[in-house]
């Protein structure tokens, strides 16, 4: 009975929902660090995170809670004046009320997604998601039990999910929620009001439930973003502090959850984390105070975006998704390959830029297209387009 | 069809997988803090957690790695440097070598559950676990959609299971696998060698898999603690810094995992956390040059633990568990009330000391017992003494 636990090459066989898709990015990080090892100065434009600090006021508030003391544990919900001033954000920028009680803080916006799911369905839901879209939406969906239903998106949607797409997946076997993002990872693409209106009103029409991911907030370049929070009263919108705030690896991030269901989200954090790292909450209050220092890193990227809008079309990769927020630009490079991943590793190897192959992200079009991060600096992008320039007219 | 979702008290009505019963101590807590308000000075011996801050060394390399500026994420299983460093930690503890890839840095020890439940667990699995015991473990179990399978212990097994226990439960329905914990929380006691390798013996007999919660290692009285990295090569041991290393809200811990099964683990961690927090990581690391002042805690705490295994038997309070390591005391108090959650809202009205009813870790025996947490200062457990005493003499 035991003879299995020992067999190569696992000492103990892992569970079929363990069985996630690695990342390929990974592939391409470790080759870059490779190359870099060997004295090659790679462009990073594969990894999703920005190259600034968390903002000085985070910083410094982090700081001097180390400098009190004991960091013991929290609330599970989070320390109460950082959801307060969470909740004083949606005023501020979006010109509502929300009650202080309907905030969760949770361990960036992947805890969001745990306990979101837990909590919104039952092992065996079915989920609606755009493809091409973030991974861990399908692969933590799964490892809990549900199932993600992959939608191919159209560009003339702009690359999200659509009342009638919607309607037609749940005609096919029905649906018990559905999961959008704007901006939107990997395509860069937004939802204006009109379009996440309409889309919350099928998903209402249908008995679905809402998740809207909201983690590139703050970082929209064409029209300003709207919140599901505002629009859809019984949806649960999922933030961080990663993108905007620049505080990836200190994993803080909120929800907004509907009305009576902040006390399921209380037990189910409790359980699932006790409660979420003390001095990044601590630094998240205060990184609220830093709004000037963020937004001139947001003139960054815009800045960043000019360059490879205007410069891409003239080295010959003229299509890509409209870059409406987000650091991403998502290109279609089907001209130039069939197979994105060895064309990322040949960009790499050749012109020593790293982007992520579209495979991660979409398993129907992904070999057509790589995502480009503009999170660096302005300079790194004009070297970019210069290498890249070069790359294609050898290809 | 939606109007399921518009009904009060919930505007959309929780999964039934969410639906874990609260903790119990929350009520003591907030009871507490209002009596506290009112201008009480209550001691606190209901909380899990050290009253004491994380080494100096820990504390300076955070503020450190905060002067340097960008806090970015780190590889999935966590820094390489701290999976070396806590692989060095068993050859020091333990002496035994351990190869740094089967470390894999977590989200505290709750973060280690998620994953090790995740890869080890089907959805429909059952796991045996003691009863008493710490809530998250038949929580989240249940919640990923196992069943935990609690096996009532007795006092002439230290409160543990064991081979006889483990068989016979087993024998009623098949298990998959089986959770231990030394030093055990509510009940501070510790299985020894002898206890474990009979455990592990039998478990691998049964062909199960075998998970060690060892998060209060470090911490240890009447004998030292045994790991089951030493005498389970195939077990996934679970740890933290929360405890010996005082870091409760730092929120970093790890797991030992079987040959083999890392890259599993950095799938998952991947998709469910992207990685664990860095400055915590950076801490954490740091933390293992501190050992001469987290000893010095615990000297604190064998302090106390000598303070009310003395004084309690004086007062009245003769009947509890061995306090084998941890920082609580497992006191049944079956001969004073039949509703520990009753005596402990008394106690707290009348004498100000705040303890934990057994019922939020034992459905079978829970309401004939308190957890005293012994994590706070000398002077308070005297005080307690003192207190609980003359609460007794009352009853």
């Amino acid at each position: 009975m035991m003879s299995s636990l020992v067999l190569p090459p696992a000492l103990v066989p892992a569970s079929r929902r363990s069985e996630v898709a690695p990342f390929i990015v990974m592939d391409v990080m470790e080759h870059a660090a490779r190359l870099e090892a060997e004295g090659a100065k790679v462009i990073h434009m594969e990894v999703g995170q920005p190259a600034a600090p968390a903002p000085r006021t985070a910083r410094k508030a982090a700081a001097a809670a180390l400098e009190r003391g004991q960091v013991g544990y929290t609330a599970a919900l989070g320390i109460p004046s950082l959801r307060a001033r969470i909740a004083k954000h949606y005023k501020e920028q979006h010109g509502f009320d929300l009650d202080p009680e309907r905030v969760v803080v949770t361990n960036g916006s992947s805890g969001g997604f745990i306990l979101a799911f837990l909590a919104l369905f039952e092992a065996g839901d079915r989920v609606a998601i755009a493809a091409p879209g973030y991974p861990p939406y399908r692969h933590v969906l799964s490892a809990l039990g549900c199932e993600p239903v992959l939608i191919e998106t159209k560009a003339e949607d702009r690359f999200a999910l659509t009342p009638e797409t919607l309607r037609a997946a749940h005609a096919e076997k029905p649906l018990k929620g559905v999961l959008v993002a704007s901006p939107a990872n990997p395509t860069g693409t937004m939802m204006d009001r009109t379009a996440l209106t309409a889309l919350y009103a099928a998903a209402k029409e249908l008995g679905l439930r809402f998740v809207s991911d909201e983690i590139y907030h703050g970082l929209d370049y064409a029209f300003p973003a709207v919140t599901a929070a505002e629009v859809a009263p019984d949806a649960v919108v999922i933030n961080s502090f990663s993108k905007y705030f620049c505080m990836t690896g200190w994993r803080v991030g909120w929800m907004v959850v509907p009305e009576g269901m902040s006390r399921t989200m209380e037990r189910l954090q409790q359980n699932f984390s006790i409660s979420v790292p003390t001095l990044s909450q601590i630094a998240a209050e205060a990184a609220f105070d830093g709004r000037e220092e963020m937004d001139a890193v947001k003139h960054g990227y815009e800045e960043n975006r000019r360059i490879l809008t205007e410069g891409l079309p003239k080295i010959g990769l003229e299509h890509f998704l409209p870059a409406d927020g987000a650091f991403y630009l998502y290109a279609d490079v089907s001209r130039f390959t069939g197979d994105s991943h060895a064309f990322a590793t040949r960009l790499l190897d050749a012109a020593h830029v790293a982007a992520t192959p579209g495979v991660d992200f979409d398993p129907f079009r992904g070999k057509q297209f790589l995502r480009f991060s503009y999170a660096g600096s302005a300079e790194d992008m004009r070297a970019a387009v210069a290498r890249i320039g070069h790359f294609l007219s050898k290809e």
